[in-house]
């Protein structure tokens, strides 16, 4: 993280990072899914910790869950210290990407079967956070 | 929005725009409290309409709630298609930021007294949605 | 304003600002021409006082007059302390740009009819500095 | 010249090009004051000839004048056509920087010798165009 | 790899590239390190494939070998085409880094001990290019 | 040089300068050739001393050799102290870069013959490097 990045007192800038997790979303959509993605929506985002200037950030994303023609991706942000050598989660977030075809409209995704129990535990959970923004949205 | 701003068929990227939403917050919220500014958390943001390469971004934004030494900043996203003079409504953001003080910890931000129609409903909707994000929490 | 757009002393350079004049002109002038704008001039411009790090630029565009294929489009330009509170005039700019058709040929532009007497007083110094121009490059 | 630089038709942006010239009016003005310069007026640039994607712009600048404080600084824009081997003209642009000391004061800049035709040609012109301005500007 | 990081034909600069791979190294050194690191040489750096707009480049570092104050850095470079699932190894890079303290002086970096057999083969590689380094600098 | 290309310390990256030095590598190559041209190696590079954010870089490029469809170029890097008027040489870097016709197949390039003592000197180096750099690839 650069001095463009952040504010006066050093404070990387939450737009920045959110900038960053979409990229990395949409890099990970697009090497399931080997089409196009947009992103539709992004999940409450919360920053536990502050990143400052200096700090890598380290980005983990996989795709949780597909339906039909959207994936959830989830991303775990963590920043590290280079000088202390320390790791600090600051954030996690999930984002619903749709795939395009060659016209702009959504096409259909291959399923993911989760093999993991780590796999398997965000598949679930994914499902479940689908759900509750289908409820939350009234189309459930 | 420029061809950096957006993917390869025209698409502006989801996480171009959050970063934009960002930086509008912070200044509104720099403006209402006069101190620097950082972002605790995002809500749930949906993208209704894309926005696409030569669009004008038109964000509105406003502090709608204080609570102590945090915001809630709602920003309205429209795009503006110039050449045929439509505005859409693209996707709504509901922001906290927190005000810090010169030693970088959190600060007491001056209450406001909402007077337009418009500022009570967003007052009063601001209020319910802080309720709700703490239950969702488990801090009420 | 960033680090990035100012020097070493914090003062925000002249450029940075041009540039986001003529971003400005060039977005208010498509709004009223409906077509693609390119810069044929900008007047004589003058910084009255610093913009700084940290101040929130404010840009306030309105197309003044039309003549055939160009518009004059005047841009006030504005720094507002955000930790003050205080809004400085810091230089205004008036530029002409020429609205281009699909094949990069100048186009007639819909005239402007001033209605406020803001506009009517705009309208009518465009005009002058437009003769002005003109006697200037020798051509009335 | 690259994509971002420029709109959907492949023209430069005026901004751009202006955003160049006050960078490389700044460096030639700290060549010589070896003080830290801030633009104070930039005088009416016309735009001859458009600017496209993939041209080598090409500027030249030199200190015209010196008056106390202030420097007059020359800019002569030319658009290189890499493909042709053709050079054009595309505008001119004359720029008033100052001089700052460590506290952002104005300070004396050393006065300039024209030697060359050229140079004494530049030194009486921007002599002339300096006159014009503060009598513009009510100061004479 | 974004259309501003490529030219015309959609081939990704190999300044862009080397930008990156300098990043990267700087982030590998550092975390090795604990200190603020600066780049001393690159080796000869061939692209074997080209790199295109889209493609999602992958670069994989590690400190090989420290000498003193001063450590060898590989950088592997792959393109990954998202719509293909492919990934093609373009290039390669070595760079020699070296670790300053508060006062921009160098400093000593603490040694590494090779384990893997890839570790012991990068560790001996380094050691005989550093020593080819020095002979072609007449310093051995 | 400016804050975004440079560490905490003010030391302007490594990559900062390659990209720089392949950009005027790429234009040189064009000019000459007429073509598009892409980065087949750069050799080794070394950078002697640290460039500082405030210098100005300075980059001199010229075509030494020319070779089928391929052409050495060669890159002179200069920092300039503003405030001093110092010039240092920071470091030199010889590039190969291939021309490329409307297909991106490699096409051959004119010629160049050498006239000034200076050229002359250039291109009998340029030869013996490239002799080297077969050697090396065992290509010869």
């Amino acid at each position: 993280m650069m001095p463009q990045d952040a504010n006066f007192q050093g404070n990387v800038f939450g737009g920045t990072i959110m900038k960053l997790v979409d990229e990395i979303a949409g890099s990970v959509a697009a090497i399931h899914s080997r089409k196009n993605c947009v992103t539709a929506s992004m999940d409450q985002m919360n920053f536990y910790e502050p990143v400052i200037i200096g700090n890598l950030l380290i980005l983990k994303a996989s795709v949780n869950y597909v339906s039909h023609t959207s994936m959830e991706v989830g991303v775990r942000i963590e920043a590290r210290d280079l000088m202390k050598d320390e790791i600090t989660h600051t954030g996690s977030s999930y984002l619903t990407l749709v795939a395009l075809d060659e016209n702009r409209k959504p096409t259909i995704v291959a399923d993911i079967i989760p093999e993991t129990d780590a796999e398997k535990r965000r598949y679930a959970e994914a499902k479940e956070r689908r759900a509750r923004r289908l409820a939350a949205a009234g189309k459930n």
